[in-house]
């Protein structure tokens, strides 16, 4: 799937995240690395809003995933995050990178194997947000993947 | 602060907020409630996008604040949120409320008197995501508020 599909895909699926603007600029099979822009998201410090960068972070990791399942093959797109968190360290007065990625190495072979045999899969993604390679907040969230199409 | 007031205020202040569309429909000193339509932000399960329910939980519970610093005569709207999780216990797939609330009894005596006192308050706030009266959601945020001109 190439990077330009993967975010239409995102835009389509999620109408709000057009108007925040991320622009993915890469992927690969353990992380994908969204470019986060201020200002559309600023807030009344002129830095970053909160709630964006948890959007962001959770845009990231779902797009990380439907990557993913293409290059498995898995049609699914059924992936729903069931807790999420996100610490705030410095403010954001940039525009940010959110780089998502699996939270450990066994992560991915673990997801895809539950995924592919069980029909479901729960995974704890991270995303880092960085502005001028500085940590500014990191997020955690627990998704549940389904594949209904695992009898086919 | 009449609700207009807030709501015009809070859609200047984070602009992203005005393309969410929430509505505040009351106040007073102890809640906020919040109208959170899902179509502006559906997801691709046709259901409200988890980054939004935080967002939006954040901006309800920044409302909150801001209502009742004006009404202690506090100009300041120097507020900021440390860490937020928020718990998706049900899919939304109706128009929301969020129900933003200090956590306890007393939470908002205590933020008041260290935020006139020290000129800085911790607090932690909750809000509660319903739909027709079911919870589907529960938001825990740690907020930091600076009154820069305590000295007055």
């Amino acid at each position: 799937m190439l990077l330009a599909e993967l975010q239409n895909l995102l835009n389509d699926k999620i109408p709000i995240t057009k108007e925040m603007g991320g622009e993915i600029i890469s992927v690969d099979p353990f992380q994908l690395i969204l470019k986060f822009p201020l200002h559309p998201n600023r807030n009344h410090k002129g830095t970053l809003f909160g709630g964006s960068l948890y959007s962001g972070s959770a845009l990231a990791c779902y797009g990380l995933f439907l990557w993913n399942l293409r290059q498995e093959g898995i049609a699914s797109d059924n992936i729903v995050i069931g807790e999420g968190t996100i610490k705030y360290l410095k403010p954001v007065d940039h525009n940010a990178e959110i780089v998502a990625h699996w939270g450990t190495d066994e992560a991915r072979p673990q997801f895809f194997d539950s995924l592919k045999r069980r029909g479901k899969a729960c995974v704890e993604m991270k995303a880092q947000i960085l502005v001028g390679g500085n940590l500014c907040a990191i997020f955690i969230g627990s998704f549940v993947a389904l594949n209904e199409k695992k009898s086919d």
